[in-house]
């Protein structure tokens, strides 16, 4: 096994697509956004690259008992009335400073090969609290691309992301813009204390009205739904015990 | 020193042998189970390849004051009525990520070298709680694979091993795959908090039914026994602490 | 992307200049001193080379939404009445123990490339007190270096650096040596706890001294009055906390 | 900066020398002991080799306001009456496992190159309680090596080291020996909480007997006096806390 290891599972013409990245992360925002794009175009995908390497984990995932070696795939997508996709979704990240960078170089590499310039890295910006509306923020690496952002609702702060933005997100702006792609990156806002379903579908909505594709949001409204019931539970389970420690009515009669 | 140095200790013919591999993990099963092995079919074993390598720990054992370096050791059994082995074993796993990369693919260099194909994982996985009937849990790197170890009486459950398989063993099944080794890997259930003659029995038992060979159990029980000793012995200190925090009759009549 | 990628941003050429380095470190006092001399030497300065590395963290800095790639930029700076200056800044020092050397190593060659035969690396020294009297203490890589830092006020201590000079500041010591540089590390005494403009104006002095240019201060001061501001409200604080622990003379007045 | 570079900075005839390793470890046993050496033969004795490597810390010592790159140094020594010695000092291990692995095969390099085949790795094996009679422990990487230890008073113990011999002393028996290097690893019992000359002496007079030098133990012993001092200081500390917790007759006084 070499450091890295392009798999090409099949080739498909693609006019001009746009790259977009859903590694896990923050919320797992960029993930649940490109998996559910992935299951709503599903007619019209093809896994294209899988990407082994020695910078992910040494591992395999099981599903029925049947093992997957550990990487990171790319799914060409036509799209009718919008722009052609390249898809980029895994289960990990890398492992090692090093391991983004050479993750991130082989993935613009394919981009590269299908004739891409342009990228979107999706992900989740922690908040630290429940989020009422839930804000997309933006990053480019040319001021040129902020405009289109603008227009198309995405917000961008002085300030945000204070800490710069890490890991294959970061470096496909970085990279990219050495290699002479024009990228950006969607961040939505999310607690940053569970997967967030609703930080994804507001991502969506912002590349939908980007690049021109249109999704039905019903499975990703499901998962926001289910998640919604677990944080109901927990805040009762909260409850309950906060009651539990204070005496009741009931406790008090018998003290008094 | 390089990364990786193989030392050709001996050649055998061997017949479509297939790999075991049983380097140290959860309640050792794996280790246990193939050094049992290799003691029981000692007359017919033949160290064949000594694998040295930087991923392991900079560190020699020392038995009766003689030193040996850190190495993965591969054994050529010819059994008289059953398959051809290749027995891995070993005191370390790979010290880094990348290394379990680079070992599994110099475990599967020296099989196809000896002309295998096929190779089984052995391991254990954990429960959290004492074990009564020892179930082997199974996982395949081909759904071909599945109805024989099925036949054999492996357990394919959904969700386990819940975060896929890590290490070595994970890797035999996810590399063999891209080199077209049909990989196995069987894991025997196991409390998780101590080594487990037991389990390693159960996962043996399996492996002699799909690959024919006889083994006694003898000594692999006598090391259960020791455990269980040790087992009750523990048991019975935790008895002995938790009756000293409570008062008992004895201490009561004093008190009343 | 290599491991090493030195973008030539322009050339310029210089006589003899300084290599004047300012990584973040204690205090950051050496940040602090070679980002005041490039606001202070805009006029005069030019970026001629970025280096992008995989040994700096895997990240993008964003400033109003546009992103950065990680890198270190050294400016070339002809200075009126004095020598010639390559200042060596950035935000991130390498991340691990063999990146601190790589990254040394490159410096080294940019600054030998323009021609430079002498380095300062500029730094902290944490007192763990506070301080009034900013002293400047040396090391250099060549026992005939040190009485000119003498003559301008830098103090040699017997035990200091007490753990010797970790990182980049150290390594342009010890690799400069074998290539025949001069250099020497100017550390500023700094209480360790805070961003010590103060320190770093300390430092500034003696190279103005040694090196023939001259500053104004005005800037920097005004960062040490933010400072100086800044722990002033957190002394208050404490001393508020104090004053609610102890009972004070109202409290006393209710309890006799 | 290569990984590895060795400065030739003289070079010696020597007579079929032994190598003697004595870097950091155990209670400083090792280093405390060739350093000893070093400094009983200065007379005879030559740096003959540098080893600088991206495997030590980044890191440079300071010494009088001189800096000093971290590096490994070997000294040839002629010895009146006895073996020819190739001497190892220094102040750091490597700072990663493959490092050690990288280290020690340059260190077999050089003794290669000056004729040597036989090795001494010097080192501590803490017991954790206080010493009376400083034993010393041994490991072979032969089995016919152990007699004539033996018959120096070395120790070979059946589970000793319990958890083998780590770092470069461990490999130099285990390269070594996959190298043809006759190479012993000599242990002085310490507590493993202090800095341990007596160990040092206690492995020296084994070395001495074994290889024919003879030596003064004057600055050894002194060194030791210091120790003993320092261990009096804390167990007078240690007793001076625990009267002050206990009530003394002076306190009940006024209590009764």
């Amino acid at each position: 096994m070499d450091e890295l290891e392009i798999d090409a599972v099949d080739d498909v013409e693609l006019d001009d697509p746009v790259l977009v990245e859903g590694l896990p992360g923050v919320g797992h925002v960029g993930k649940l956004a490109v998996d559910h794009l992935l299951e709503e175009l599903e007619g019209e995908s093809t896994l294209v690259r899988r990407v082994y390497s020695q910078e992910f984990p040494p591992q395999v995932s099981v599903e029925d008992g049947v093992a997957e070696l550990t990487c990171a795939e790319i799914y060409a997508v036509s799209v009718a009335d919008g722009r052609d996709l390249l898809l980029l979704t895994g289960d990990h990240q890398a492992q090692t400073n090093a391991g983004h960078y050479v993750l991130t170089s082989a993935f613009l590499d394919i981009a590269e090969e299908f004739g891409a310039s342009e990228a979107y890295a999706l992900g989740g910006v922690p908040t630290g609290e429940l989020i009422e509306e839930y804000a997309v923020v933006g990053a480019v690496n040319d001021e040129s691309l902020r405009e289109a952002l603008e227009d198309a609702g995405v917000e961008f702060r002085e300030d945000e992301p204070a800490g710069g933005i890490i890991g294959v997100s970061g470096l496909l702006l970085g990279l990219g813009e050495r290699r002479g792609f024009e990228a950006s990156c969607l961040m939505g806002e999310t607690s940053g204390y569970l997967v967030d379903p609703k930080s994804a579908r507001a991502v969506l909505e912002v590349l939908e009205d980007l690049l021109g594709f249109e999704l039905d949001y019903e499975t990703l409204d499901e998962r926001a739904d289910e998640m919604e019931e677990v944080m109901g539970k927990i805040q009762e389970m909260e409850q309950q015990q906060q009651q539990q420690q204070m005496p009741t009515d009931d406790d008090l009669r018998y003290i008094g």
